[in-house]
Parts: structure tokens; C-alpha cells; sequence
């Protein structure tokens, strides 16, 4: 058995701050293994935090993902900004090496040392998303990365995730693909701060644009004071349109910060993270199935027909109180 | 403003439990309305309840869930047993009457008082079918219900919901659309205690079953003392292979009860009930986004750099308990 002594993590956190992917990609590693190290982990790091702009990167597979984030990089980079990338597979029990095949339009900015790129597997982390994305956020974030973007495959829920975890969300469609109607039921309507039309060299570009413009105007986004989201085509694998959408950023970022609506949503995702962590550690301390815990104690009354479901509760609400 | 005192709990208890449709209907709208009257509904319930065999059933759109469950109820019927049927669908935000289209095969069974038949929607509930449909069991098992059967359709994980929720699970399939991989893929194969193979009149209905005894032999249910799931044929719209299937039932409720596996099941089920209302409760103390809560002021220290938010957590927990 390793000795949880062995890391050293005020050492690890300096060298990822000097620059060192290497001790970065330790830390993440500690947040993906949920490691006994992390709370120290995420003490050392508290000061260090909050000065990130978090861009959220969604949309189905083919719409091009992966050229659209290295545009941005590349884009991002001109500007001497660091740059994190944190790819999420919500649907993959892998993580590391697992999405490099994806990767290989980054590959372009492996030798940059300003450029940090990390895939991260979701699936099997307690609360998905919701538990370990933050926590590896907080690390690239202290570590000194001015813009993360976290990109993330649009199945199922995972675009609505996502938006909770970014300041800014992205919804990236391509012609054909990402047609309104399926946008309007995934939700991504709702989430979107900034929508991207992909691969606008090919046919109905323009149709899915004025599409999503169409569904926008329909929605209540359009009263004075609130952010009407642009829609913007790119071709991502010829690097045209990356200074369109990196202007819409900038955009939002001034209009959130005008309007306290970064400050809000930061409060919002801050919540829920505090909460999940909170009400992890009071399910333990009811001591679930095993043992005589309050909880297993109240179960028994109910199997019994002494207890309904809502006494028991309370009761064990009351011995933990 | 309607006042709560309106609603005699004990009163309609007893009308339900003496065979009222329209008693049990109420009751399991006070249900599906989270109404303030629910917690003395549960409490009037509670020694009422834990003698009803539950059913689940669940298979893809098409398989022929309907025609199953109305051959079930014949064949349950004729034993003589009351019958509860609560349909949920998981995908749907209408309730009541919105299923009564796919509902038309039950007709049979409408005039019957033997036979209680109720469609719930679980979408927008809190916590889906793991918050509400339990409640809604014990609303039947009290007024004396002796089987019910737990329709659902098989999208994501309702399948597996599904399977929480009751004491034996039965996973129809229909020949040429539940390849065992999606089977297995959809984590199905688990959870089954019965499968049964509809449409067993068609093409390929042999090389279904024969698929999906050959992925069960693969797991690790083949141990001696394990229930092995038996794989039935049935071609439900000429209520065929309806009693096998009770067969089935019967022996593995027997098997269930020889074995404390019943009984295990049940506390599983109870336990994850109560938890659920405890951490709602508790959640609910922590004050959340609003206002002056101890989960606001720690979450305020985050944003700050000055607490991480597993030292938010320990506080939010320390003042809570």
C-alpha cells in the first residue's frame, strides 16, 4: 500500500503553476480517482481560484468539435492567453489516452507549453459531471490557465451539464445536422449563450443559421437588457470565423460582468458543488443499507408497517440534526 | 384557495380499501400533486401495506407491453387475486388520460372491480419514478391490491428504475428488436428476473430466446442457489403463454421468500425511499441559493478563495447537525 504521505501536494500545486503539464496532469489525476489527497488538494488551491473563463464547448458527434476547440486555441493563443482544454466523455469509462483519437487535430498545440489539453471520463464518477468537472476546473484554473474550455459530447443531458459548469456556453451545430426543432428538445436553446454554425462550406448552412435565429426569436430572450445569442458560421478545418466567436466571448464576458450574471451563475455552480458534497457526506452518516445506522433502524420500522416513509425520514433527519 | 382540511384522509382510505375506483384514484392524485395532505395519506397507509406482489414490466416501444399486461390480468384474474396496474411512463409529462390511447387492450378489464388500472407520468417529478411511484404502490397495495404490475416503457434507465421498485422484474422482448447485445447493453440482462419473448408467432422469436439464454448462461447466474431466469415464449394478443409466465411468477416468488431475497429487496427499496425524503428535507434545511442559509454564506467564502468547497461542505454539515 502507497502512504498517502508520499504526495506532496504544496510541491505539486507549485510546479503546476510554474508550467509543468506533468504536475497539472497529477492533480487531475488525483480528482479522477477521487485520491484521500484531494481535500488538501482543494485547500491549497481555494486562493488560487476564480480568475478563469470558463467556456463550455457542446454539440452532437460530427459537428466538429474537436477542429472548432483547436480554432479556438489557436485564436486564443494569438492573444498570449493560457489555455486549458478539459474533454469530457459523459458516455466513456475511460479517460486519458482514451480520447487522444479524437485528439488529433489538437496535436497542432501539444508543443505549446501555454496550451493544456486533458481528457476526462465522466461516467462512474459519483454525480457524473456534476463532482469531478469542477474539481479539475479548480486545478486548471489555479494552475494559471486564463481560458478553460470544456468540451463536451451533446448526448442526452450532458449539454444542460455542461452549461452549469461554464460562464459561457457554446452550442456548436453543423448544416443538416443540428436542425431547431432538435435543438428546441434537447434544450440547447435554453443553454446556449453563443451558437456556431459548423462546416458553413457545405449546403443549408445558411437555413440551419436562419433556423436557430428564427427558434431564438420565438423564445423570451429577446426583451431589452437580456443576451441575445449570436449565431455565427465557422469552417472550422480551414480556420475561418475562430475571431467571430472568440469576439462573441469577449461579448458576453462584458455583459455578464456588467450584470452580475457572472457573479450569479458562479454562485449557482458553487451551490450545487458545496450541496452535492454536503449531502454526500450526511448520506454516509446515515449509514445506508448496512448496519444498524439510523437510517437501516427506520427501514426496519417501515418493512414493519410501523413507520410511513415520511415519519421515517423524519426521524432520521432528527437523530442527525 | 382550496383549504387542505377539505381532503378526509381516513375517510377515503376506508372507501378505497372497500373497493372504490374512484377513492384510489384521489389518492394517488394526492400522490402525483406531492398534495400537503400525502404525509397523512402515508402515515394512515403504513400498517396497510407489504403484502401485494410487485410486478414490474418493461420492454421497448413495440414489444407489445400492453396486450402482455391485459394477458397477465386475465390470467391473474381467474385466480381470483385483485389486480392493480400502474402504468408510468417516464418520458411523458401528461398523466391520467394521456395513455389511455395505448391503454385500449386493457378495455377488457374496466369493468371488472377486481381490477384497478392507473396511468401516472414520473417526468417532472422530483426524482422520477424513485420519488413518486412508490408512494403510488403503496396507495394500491393499501386498498388491497394482491398483485400490481408496473408498466414501463423501456427508455435510458427507466428500465432499471423499473426493476428497484419491484419485487421481480420481467423484461419482454419481441423477436428481430431486443438483440441480446442491446439487451445487455442496456443493463436488461441484470436486472430481469423473467424474460419473456412476445410475438412469438414471428420470424425469429426462437433465435431471440435462444440469444438471450445464451448471454444469461454467460453471466454469473448460472451458480448454484442463484435464480437462473427462465425465457418464455407468449403471443400475448391470442393469450398465449400467459400462464407460463404466472408459472414463473409463483416460482420466483417462492424462490424470493426461501431465500430472504424478498425481503432483502424490499429493504433496499425502503431504504432508498426514505433516504430520499431525509436528504430532500435535509437539502431543503441547507437553505439553498436564497436568502441568508448557512449553504449561501459558506458558498459566499468560496467565491472568495477563502474556503474550498469540501471546507464549505464540513461547515455547511457541522452547523446542520
Amino acid at each position: 500500500m502507497r502512504a498517502r504521505r508520499e504526495i506532496d501536494v504544496p510541491a505539486l500545486v507549485e510546479k503546476a503553476r510554474a508550467g509543468s503539464p506533468r504536475a497539472l496532469g497529477r492533480l487531475i489525476t488525483l480528482v479522477e480517482n477521487a485520491d484521500p489527497a484531494l481535500r488538501e488538494v482543494m485547500a491549497t488551491l481555494a486562493p488560487l481560484t476564480g480568475s478563469a473563463h470558463i467556456i463550455g464547448l457542446t454539440g452532437s458527434p460530427g459537428v466538429g468539435k474537436s477542429t472548432s476547440t483547436s480554432m479556438l486555441v489557436t485564436g486564443l493563443r494569438r492573444r498570449g492567453l493560457r489555455v486549458g482544454v478539459l474533454a469530457v466523455d459523459p458516455s466513456s469509462p475511460f479517460s486519458g489516452g482514451a480520447l487522444l483519437g479524437d485528439r488529433i487535430r489538437l496535436s497542432d498545440h501539444v508543443l505549446d507549453d501555454g496550451v493544456y489539453i486533458r481528457s476526462m471520463a465522466s461516467r462512474g464518477h459519483l454525480g457524473g459531471l456534476a463532482w469531478a468537472t469542477p474539481q479539475a476546473l479548480r486545478v486548471m484554473e489555479a494552475a494559471g490557465c486564463d481560458v478553460i474550455l470544456v468540451e463536451t459530447v451533446g448526448v442526452g443531458q450532458s449539454e444542460v451539464e455542461v452549461a452549469g459548469l461554464a460562464d459561457t456556453t457554446i452550442v456548436l451545430l453543423a448544416p443538416g445536422m443540428g436542425d431547431g426543432v432538435q435543438a428546441a428538445k434537447a434544450g440547447i436553446l435554453e443553454v446556449g449563450d453563443i451558437f456556431v454554425v459548423n462546416k458553413a462550406d457545405r449546403d443549408g448552412a445558411d437555413a440551419t443559421a436562419r433556423e436557430i435565429r428564427h427558434m431564438i426569436s420565438l423564445g423570451d430572450r429577446t426583451e431589452p437588457g437580456l443576451w441575445r445569442p449570436p449565431v455565427i458560421k465557422t469552417i472550422a478545418d480551414q480556420n475561418q470565423g475562430g475571431d467571430e466567436v472568440i469576439e462573441a466571448i469577449d461579448k458576453h464576458w462584458v455583459w455578464m460582468s456588467e450584470r452580475g450574471e457572472l457573479t450569479r451563475r458562479r454562485r449557482v455552480r458553487a451551490t450545487r458543488e458545496v450541496e452535492a458534497i454536503a449531502l454526500a457526506q450526511l448520506r454516509s452518516r446515515m449509514g445506508g443499507l448496512s448496519g444498524d445506522g439510523v437510517l437501516a433502524e427506520a427501514v426496519g420500522e417501515v418493512l414493519e408497517g410501523r413507520l410511513d416513509p415520511y415519519a421515517a425520514a423524519d426521524r432520521v433527519v432528527e437523530v442527525l440534526t
